[in-house]
């Protein structure tokens, strides 16, 4: 019988070539199918809520896949974690309805961006966020911020290489955050993202917080659907993939 | 004129073969050397508070260096960040009296050992922590903390390879705090430390948490001044020098 299997997947994205099967490359899908296709003897193809890019973490990415075995939930989650290197980790594996998909079902995303924002960098953590120099102005990328939130169509912050045919989005939590020792995070909540979305929104809002644009001009930028407009997309290490609402 | 300069270092040990310089390997000492080296058109030798071991991590090394230059402090820091790779940092640096030596005015040192002790392994931040998957009992590694205080010999928990002279160390405090998510920190401030004290303390801890050992019998290990009784070296990706008082 088919049965239907559902991950929650942490990983470190430093090492892959982003969530996406690849055919040199080594990817966080590839390696977790190949642990998977050996544990069961069968090719086994994993659909995730959505690519992570290159560089890029996630602590609750969310997969399934189907196949015949009579293999438990738990000994795949123990086994994958067996035969996965200790830069992926399968938190969860449930047997779930068969209608139930990674991709379809999915209600909204969580993705977080960590900047380090003070004049010297750190050594430790350094691959999990992005060191920005300069003081930034919060209230200004908070204001900013406050455009995003709702359906807009987001096409000026999709990556120009990868266009979808529909670009609007939903946008029902954004927030910066501002921590200890110059941490601040930037957390938001979506029903879907374009490619390169959260890193474009992000190199945008830091050069409003750098003073380089007003939050007015930012909206500005949004309304206008054109990616030559918005600021460069910030580095992938900063970003991770925190959960997958469904 | 010959002046004396204050390093305070941060570090990720995981791709240096150790603080200590090496003829092939790379090492914290040996890149930061090169570098102020490279800044003054003069071999540099730079002095730590003492050596950390591969893998070892830092938050607060110290170090000195004696050179004639015209560099200001200001300028080394900014310089050796630029030339060293971003797994090393200078926190800062200061110019100080000429008698100022890293290793002999140490008044003590503060390590901190991350252990995650929780089924599930992490992906994000695993090369900084020691996962021990089985339920620690920490009220046992508390009793058994409580003995090291204070002035001991420390030959039970001192690297075979490498013996000192004198093995008495006085350990000023020693706590072990447990945090969200099964994340627990044993910190451990001393005069000074053996080569592989903290962990192999930590290692032998660790099997009191387990059972394997009570806190009475770690005392007898300390006491019996033999290393062979004490447990396996806790590894070294868990462990951190925090900082160095003078």
């Amino acid at each position: 019988m088919i049965r239907n299997f559902k991950l929650i997947i942490e990983y470190d994205g430093c090492a892959y070539h982003g969530w996406q099967r690849q055919k040199t490359d080594r990817s966080i899908q590839g390696e977790i199918e190949k642990a998977a296709s050996k544990m069961t003897n069968q090719p086994i193809t994993i659909t995730a809520s959505g690519r992570t890019d290159a560089g890029v973490h996630a602590f609750g990415q969310t997969a399934n896949f189907k196949c015949d075995t009579k293999i438990t939930p738990e000994g795949f989650r123990s086994g994958l974690n067996c035969l996965l290197d200790d830069d992926i980790v399968i938190c969860a594996c449930d047997e779930v309805d068969d209608d139930f998909h990674a991709r379809f079902n999915v209600k909204s995303k969580i993705y977080r961006y960590n900047i380090l924002n003070r004049q010297l960098p750190e050594a430790i953590n350094r691959q999990y966020q992005w060191h920005v120099r300069k003081k930034l102005d919060l209230e200004s990328m908070r204001a900013a911020i406050k455009h995003i939130i709702g359906p807009h169509d987001f096409k000026a912050f999709e990556n120009t290489g990868s266009p979808r045919p529909h670009t609007t989005r939903t946008i029902f939590n954004a927030s910066l955050i501002e921590h200890k020792h110059g941490k601040i995070i930037f957390e938001i909540e979506a029903d879907g993202f374009l490619r390169f979305m959260v890193r474009n929104i992000t190199g945008t809002l830091v050069d409003v917080g750098l003073g380089k644009i007003t939050p007015k001009r930012f909206n500005e930028i949004l309304l206008s659907l054109d990616r030559d407009q918005a600021s460069a997309t910030a580095p992938p290490q900063g970003l991770f993939l925190v959960e997958v609402k469904y």
